[in-house]
């Protein structure tokens, strides 16, 4: 294994878990910064080229996991794996954001959904999607669904 | 930060890189088994109400990064996180999977790109895309249009 290190900061304008949009409907479009290190901004290159990035990030401020339990969405239990709870046995959160502007190593961003001073362990170019279709979204289409009644 | 731990191992087709699909047109349609330690199955409880995941894994067969690097495609230099090269800061691969079928632990998926063997970190599920037209790849895109000429 790897030891993990942080390649940057996000600045995000959430400090505290409960600010952070979350269930149904919850949308994501606060603006936000990534600060890279100067010593991985080389890595940055050509990366305005992209109009979304995938971000990996550490849930830094959430403790142990639970591989089974309730969600906000709809209060039923889940496994973890099929949710997007922090409480996880690797930690890492992932995000798709826009890639507005970049300035040097900061990345201004849209879409973020991680805490103020979160640390970013990766970006990779968002290069294609699954069409819409084809995609079935289990308990959260059928909570979706529930919640319209 | 955290200490990364494999949740399983992905059995792939690959057993070495140079197997692996890669560069313009690409396909990965190749099937394959995560296959989750019993300590986590419990974890993937209503899993197969997805039709695709996200999976992170560990790049453990790649030593150290390189921030610059020219990559198959294009053979033209780009910075590593406008890449999916495997030498990365942190070396954490990131693919979209089809779930076909769940077996108690072992998830069958088509679109495997990792070696035989790859150690998992995590699951979580594919809610949503961008749509097409709202897509920029960049250089990537800049490649294809030049391999068509």
């Amino acid at each position: 294994m790897f030891s993990p290190r942080a390649i940057g900061i996000a600045h995000t304008p959430y400090t505290q878990t409960k600010e952070i949009p979350k269930g149904l409907g919850a949308k994501h479009d606060a603006e936000g910064v990534f600060e890279i290190l100067p010593e991985f901004e080389a890595g940055l290159t050509d990366i305005e080229g992209f109009s979304h990035l995938f971000v990996l990030w550490v849930f830094d401020r959430s403790e142990g996991f639970e591989l089974f339990g309730t969600v906000p969405i709809d209060g039923q239990p889940h496994g973890v794996f099929s949710t997007r709870s922090p409480r996880r046995p690797n930690p890492i959160g992932l995000t798709v954001v826009e890639l507005l502007r970049r300035e040097a190593g900061r990345l201004h961003v849209r879409g973020v959904d991680m805490l103020d001073g979160t640390p970013i362990l990766d970006l990779k170019p968002y290069l294609s999607s699954i069409p819409p279709e084809k995609l079935r979204r289990g308990w959260i289409a059928e909570a979706e669904t529930r919640a319209k009644k």
